[in-house]
């Protein structure tokens, strides 16, 4: 039966990806394979919509509805706010019209609804005199009206989520959660109305368990949860452990259908699924595509694709940190990919046009434009100045050719000179009413910085249709060591949430993995990286980033723990890095590190508010969408203070 | 009394911002005032707090727990959240060392209270296994102690508001609530707990009011309220109307404690207040100042300073624009001078440098800062282009000379030039692989921005503590009328949040209540605005920013009713817009204005997220600190389509 269904899913996903049949050649394949189906079938409608593109997602769901009319199946089941978009934005309370647009289109629906019922998400109003404006809502549609609709009660409001900005919770009526689906009785809950098992977790956001409810008072043959749930590094076996434990613990199966698709900075994997009453895992779509996932209830073996490495089994690894990043790599890249495809898509953008320094960063940036836009969609600009090594012009070169995007070379020396001329002029002259010059300024390296970003920036308003891209990454963002109006700059900045020794890892890993084996030129992998912004005195070389930074080792372990432990200075001096075990760090030397990471880190929030849309991949990021604080918090204390110092230093001011 | 009163508050306000006083002449101070001052005496703390510096709030709090002990007050209350400093970011989450240390903080502090009891805001733990992991509270010290801990109820998480990220809403527990101040019993809320009376709102958030849940069980002698409150267009009569209802309603004194200063975007106008239990107004302190206000609570006749224009009765005139500006200039102004000042203080920088270009833009921003900051903290740095007219250089010219801040002309014709001559050679060698070149882009335009940006923060990183400003207004910053690395770029952008008509109307303003009159030069006020970018071909001139966009009365009211009356373009098409009385506008024309707006309004939402921090003044704003649109939504339809039209498109797929 499975080869039934995978090809069947396989031939409708690619005429609802390209419109590839006629209505009679879709109805007569239907009716062919109708014959051959079990009598209880659902489908999984995994889709991808557009945010407050209502009409979008309408049309797109009509689509699955009909093949799955055709096939009489006995329900579409569409991911949590599929009409409206995930994720949400502050524009349905400034702009009522797409919540009203929403409304209609969910009755327009609901009209032509048959004999398939149709559970798909929308936002709903709430006319009551009190609470918020909408719900988060999932309607059931079938014979040409509006059956039932669910609310959700569990309202996340933190990292990337905000539903309580928006929605009024749900009080957990049990009873408005069912319909009948063929001859069973299915309850229907929305995404965190899944997550708050008591049994399961030490703690718990909420406390009421509504599929704790649902269960007791109503009996559900099954479970179905309308998810969007975005991939994050370590999530899935969470995931997994959780429904599996539900299903186990209440003796009863659980559909789970997730969105897939990015939308700005959040990437969903898809990867829905079926576990049986025995929290058994008995189907699952695939992961980052669009899918009519075809569920037979009733069928223990059922059609499972598998996870790219990544999303399975590294809940383990949770709790310590790891320089290993290969487990995570496949996950990385395909996260990436769809967000840069997405975003590009949803915006409108067609065409990338990237400094390639030969460095790092920007070739990994490359690689991943290049497979998410089509080789040809990408212009890779090489502009070296003064500074700039005859190796990193050469590897630059190589990879583009290796890669077969476009590449020119563009030197700014001149632009450097023109802009340096002015500025000994113009400081000298400033300098007799303020004199405080800097003795050491950036401003030299962050010169050539924003005439890079000029060019590029020149480009995307030359052409049509083309972005230019932000190449920085997660552990350098994090320091601040990025200039602003500069590398920082862009209108999509791919690895901002990686960090600097996974961006190692993930050379590699693409060198290996891709079609084209070894694109990336073994020099760029092997040498040190550094921004060739300034020479260092001490070597005369271009200054290496690890120099004006800390060792990358320890830097991206300091982050994780920040991100994933919540570990202030007092608390990481005490335990042992493992770049600490394998290179010898003096107390004091750690002590400066750490010091250093956090005065930095005060700085560069700035940065933080103002970089690029940037896809969240890690298990914790300082995405905006995320993560925020405030740039005037600058003046935390990261180490603790004793009592007694309190008391002292409050002691000052007393008349005592 | 008020005299006596007055002057012991100016006394101390002075030495609060100062230290003028050794300990023993604090004393000496005290001892003569305590005698004048009747029994039952209370300060409310209108202070200043510092987002996440712990210690600088405790040391500042202990200063006027000093005073207060001193004069034997019977209370010295904080604002809501004080200790921690308001506005909180998502670092307590992160960062629960910041919320440790406040706990200690408040522990310090208790072990050195007296007699006086003092009432202050923080985050404080929540040590269940259910919830969030905060509670937003406040304690009650004294005799060395902590007497009572009130948890809010009602935890806003909406516009500016994410109180639910953090913090774990307190059932209305009224008994916890109470505590005795002298021979009364206090009870006490925090700011959201007192605003939503089911009487006074005709739609309610919550649906508990735990003031009313308050009086009919405890019957407190009087009602606290420690707030932190941001000043907004049209907010304060609301407030006050808001506040003396409730105390009317429930026949109980208010004692409204509220932030002054400014926290990133957010800026707290203090004006903290009583009303009897008539709602009549018997006290209010200075708006935008800190201050020790002392109130005896039954004297019907207190203190009140006068609220600066703006803040008084602009309520009646929330549901129709007006192109009168004039009666919230004053809190316009005041409101933006704090924030600079502010944010410079709070983020360690001392001195600006901004483009002038003998604009509106640039000149307001300019006066602003010299009043903000000094005027020898201020460089103004004009950059003439070959498009710049001798009038606009002049003009910035005079204007530096007027307000006394620093002054110096760069031209940046050799910046173009070389950036242009590069550009001819790389987009003609890019159009053969991607041929695909605008016929009229605004890269010429760009380039002269860009150069501009580069100049001032070169000067930035040059110089110490200095940073760049953001010169670009609302309605440009509406209309994506900004460039990116150009002139939206900046540490700060004062005037983002300010629409252009409104400007014309600071300027005068300015010109006629700055101590020097008239330093805004009439040319820069007479004159149309344009960037001086591009030419109009039509006219031979520099193309005018209404040429380009659309007539500002007409721009500044469709912002208006998009952000106030969230109307879709289907509802402003069929009332008449206030430039529709003063000139002739054909449908079509409008129709061409709204669908423009909102399609290059779907544009600009990518460079909102990247705008600098900028101070939220207006009603309502698309600062990304209070609105979130998800950059990839920009397909949203702002006109209705009928059902008709969604049931036919629907049915187009479908084998029928």
């Amino acid at each position: 039966m499975n080869e039934v269904i995978e090809k069947l899913v396989d031939l409708i996903d690619k005429d609802l990806q390209n419109d590839i049949y006629k209505p009679e050649e879709r109805k007569e394949i239907a009716d062919k394979y109708k014959k051959l189906l079990p009598e209880n079938m659902i489908v999984l409608a995994q889709a991808n919509p557009i945010s407050g593109n209502v009409k979008y997602n309408a049309l797109k769901a009509q689509k699955w509805i009909e093949w799955a009319n055709l096939l009489s199946l006995k329900a579409v089941i569409f991911p949590e706010m599929f009409l409206i978009g995930y994720p949400i934005g502050d524009f349905i309370d400034r702009f009522p019209i797409v919540v009203e647009e929403c409304n209609e289109w969910l009755e327009a629906l609901a009209k032509l609804s048959g004999k398939t019922k149709i559970i798909i998400g929308f936002a709903e109003f709430n006319k009551e005199k009190k609470g918020k404006n909408y719900y988060n809502s999932v309607a059931v549609l079938a014979d040409g009206k509006i059956e039932t609709i669910v609310r959700k009660s569990l309202l996340p409001t933190y990292a990337e989520f905000n539903d309580y900005r928006h929605f009024e919770p749900s009080d957990v009526n049990s009873s408005s959660r069912i319909t009948s689906i063929g001859s069973k009785r299915a309850g229907i809950v929305v995404c965190e109305d899944g997550w708050n098992d008591f049994d399961f977790f030490d703690k718990n956001l909420y406390s009421t368990d509504p599929v704790e409810v649902l269960v007791k008072e109503q009996s559900p043959d099954f479970i179905i949860n309308c998810s969007a749930s975005i991939t994050r590094a370590k999530k899935e076996q969470l995931k997994h452990n959780m429904l599996s434990f539900a299903a186990r613990k209440h003796n009863t199966p659980i559909v789970y259908v997730n969105q897939v698709g990015s939308g700005e900075c959040l990437s969903f994997e898809g990867a829905s699924r079926v576990y049986d009453e025995n929290g058994r895992l008995i189907a699952m779509a695939k992961s980052y595509e669009e899918q009519f996932f075809i569920v037979d209830l009733d069928d223990k073996n059922g059609l499972i694709y598998p996870l790219p490495k990544g999303l399975e089994k590294t809940l383990n690894s949770q709790k310590a940190f790891s320089l290993d990043h290969e487990p995570d790599l496949e996950r990385t890249y395909k996260t990436i990919a769809q967000s840069i495809r997405d975003y590009f898509k949803k915006t409108g953008f067609k065409r990338a046009v990237l400094g390639l320094s030969g460095g790092l960063d920007s070739t990994i940036c490359a690689v991943l434009l290049a497979d998410a836009l089509g080789a040809h969609n990408v212009f890779g600009v090489s502009m070296p100045s003064r500074i700039t090594s005859a190796e990193s012009k050469n590897d630059a070169k190589t990879l583009a050719d290796n890669l077969g995007i476009n590449f020119i070379e563009v030197p700014i020396k001149d632009m450097f000179d023109v802009t340096r001329g002015k500025f000994d002029a113009l400081f000298s002259e400033m300098n007799d009413k303020w004199n405080c010059r800097y003795k050491n300024s950036y401003t030299n390296d962050n010169i050539q910085a924003r005439a890079r970003a000029t060019i590029l920036w020149g480009v995307a308003n030359e052409f049509e249709s083309c972005l230019s891209i932000a190449t920085s990454d997660k552990s350098e963002v994090y320091m601040g060591y990025a200039t602003i109006n500069g590398d920082m700059s862009g209108g999509f900045a791919p690895i901002a949430d990686v960090t600097k020794t996974k961006l190692f890892a993930l050379a590699k890993w693409l060198n290996e993995n891709r079609d084209v084996k070894n694109a990336i030129p073994a020099s760029i992998i092997e040498k040190r990286p550094g921004a060739e912004l300034a020479i260092n005195p001490k070597t005369g070389k271009p200054l290496l980033a690890e120099e004006a930074l800390m060792p990358y080792e320890f830097l991206d372990e300091v982050i994780w723990r920040v991100e994933n432990l919540h570990q202030s200075i007092n608390d990481m001096i005490n335990v042992e890095f493992l770049y600490e075990k394998k290179a010898s760090v003096s107390k004091e030397q750690k002590q400066e590190w750490l010091e250093k990471f956090f005065r930095r880190m005060s700085f560069a929030v700035y940065k933080w508010s103002i970089l690029p849309p940037a896809p969240i991949v890690d298990a914790r990021s300082i995405n905006n969408r995320e993560y925020r604080h405030p740039i005037i918090a600058s003046g935390i204390n990261y180490k603790k203070t004793t009592p007694e110092e309190k008391l002292e230093l409050l002691k000052r001011y007393l008349c005592i």
